[in-house]
């Protein structure tokens, strides 16, 4: 009888993020009840905005506790069918959480095309596409012609908005951790200009590269870069509140930047924080949407794979030291 | 023949504003040229949003300088006109400046009805009734049923926002720096609560008197009482950005406020800063609604008012402390 891997959170990190936060354990396999699907993992998808979930105060997503298993949305096949419309072999987006087999309400499940890379449904076409989709479009509202300036640009949501506002006929210029991601960023995704947040040198490169003041800024950070992006503002500039990556690896999460509400009042700037859960209805029409940038080549989306359930612990440590880019996937079967 | 009496910035502030950063002297009268016209000032109005434009740095309003004449907004009587539509004796709004006398271009003059209060003029029926109007209901947007917080809640604007949330059907908490000012506030101009952020237990009173959260904080002060009330914000809340006259007085604004930008991601809250001067071509229709809701009673306007234009700095040094009550006026004639 095949076992359950799971991966338990073993302490909740009071500093950085370290790979012993959590450890593996097995456990039996779940038994579904009626109406109920058991589902076998496939992959898993890690984002920066799950380390939020494990600090000490309470994410819109409830306060943290250990000895659970870490959650987490995976795609899975169906392994056990209690409910119908449910048969085995089905392939299911599902809150799987970071183990092999997970039991749902089939109510919580969402068949997928089982013929689509676990990579694409869990990124670009997720919810990190989508959020992409729905921040740029619905809060940021971008112009054509207008420059718009997205931080943690390499990452899972970031490289999507760049892409996307590229679409809309903007300027964008991304902010990122590492040289090599500045380089992806203008050489492979049609950014116009990338600056390295971690080169002494920013502020002036940072100037440089925002020549018309930025119309709309989308944070994946906060932190210093929204710092520098508020003095930067055009007057009606959007800044889309999206994440807040800087602050989520510690204990101590900064005081907010300087200049708020001045700057904000003065230049007459809106700064909006939005979730894409709210959006929910309309996540049909995005796909689809972003599904045919993808197919025209318009829209690329990037991947940073682990092999093997037992690696998400020290991919997520990766990742929220800068190390992956776009959307972070664990192949688990 | 008459002096024209000038309040001039002898000193730009370092610290808190003192009435010696100023000194009255005399001069000749101007003499208008083809097209201008020469106004004598009945009545001047000041705002804490003045002592902004004094700090080192630039604001909205350009950066400031000494040995010329404190900037504001007077009512004035006509005195000498070289311009046509305009006679010896009209009253106009003008940007006269702390003096008796002034010279403008045709254009910059509004011509009032000679029959109005300046102090309701330069008051509810000017940029600060006007800044409340729009600020609440074009960026707040209120819907019946909320709450809606406003801080300096006894100042010129802050009085008028709460009244207008009234009468929108929102239940209105405010926010002011004496017992006194609360007093007045639910007493008088029919606030439902009001708390005092001097008090040592400020943050369970502003807890206790905010039950259902906020839907809308019409922010005039920034700092603390801003980092309470983004603590306090419903999903899908708005803070109208209106002023930061905690930041003022001084030339070391500190930082912004916590939770920014989580809490605004989390509970999709909406910042939004804005500048009256943006809805000019609707003062009009504005103004109408204000008075009409002033003659049936609706709206109670206050005013704190000085005589004498020698008596503006300290005046201004009053309002700085917390020590006026609605608009603060000068009469000047």
């Amino acid at each position: 009888m095949p076992e359950n891997r799971q991966v338990v959170i073993a302490m909740l990190p009071t500093g950085p993020l370290k790979a012993y936060d959590f450890e593996l354990r097995s456990a039996e396999l779940p038994v579904p009840g009626d109406g109920q699907v058991r589902c076998r993992t496939l992959a898993l998808t890690i984002g920066a905005g799950q380390r939020a979930g494990l600090q000490g105060s309470a994410s819109y997503a409830g306060a943290p506790v250990t000895g659970v298993v870490m959650g987490g949305t995976g795609v899975a096949a169906v392994d056990v069918s209690n409910a119908p419309g449910f048969a085995v072999g089905d392939i299911v987006v599902a809150p799987t959480g970071w183990q092999d087999y997970s039991v749902h309400d089939a109510a919580r499940l969402q068949k997928v095309h089982p013929g689509t890379d676990p990579a694409l449904q869990l990124g670009v076409l997720g919810t990190n596409g989508l959020t992409a989709y729905f921040g740029l479009l619905e809060v940021g509202r971008p112009k054509p012609g207008e420059t718009v300036v997205v931080s943690a640009a390499a990452g899972s949501v970031g490289h999507v908005v760049g892409q996307i506002a590229k679409l809309r006929g903007c300027r964008v210029v991304g902010v990122a951790g590492s040289d090599k991601k500045c380089r992806i960023l203008t050489g492979e995704l049609g950014f116009d200009a990338a600056v390295n947040y971690k080169d002494p040198d920013f502020r002036d490169a940072f100037k440089a590269a925002t020549p018309g003041r930025i119309d709309i800024y989308f944070d994946n950070t906060g932190g210093d870069i929204l710092g520098s992006a508020l003095f930067r503002m055009n007057v009606h500039g959007r800044i889309v509140c999206c994440g807040a990556v800087s602050q989520y690896d510690t204990n101590d999460p900064g005081p907010g930047p300087r200049g708020i509400p001045g700057l904000l009042v003065n230049n007459r700037v809106r700064m909006e924080g939005f979730l894409v859960f709210d959006y929910l209805e309309r996540y049909g029409q995005a796909r689809e949407e972003i599904a045919a940038w993808i197919r025209d080549g318009q829209l690329v989306p990037r991947v940073t794979e682990f092999r093997g359930l037992e690696r998400a612990p020290s991919a997520f440590v990766e990742l929220l030291g800068g190390g992956t880019i776009g959307t972070t996937i664990i192949r688990v079967a």
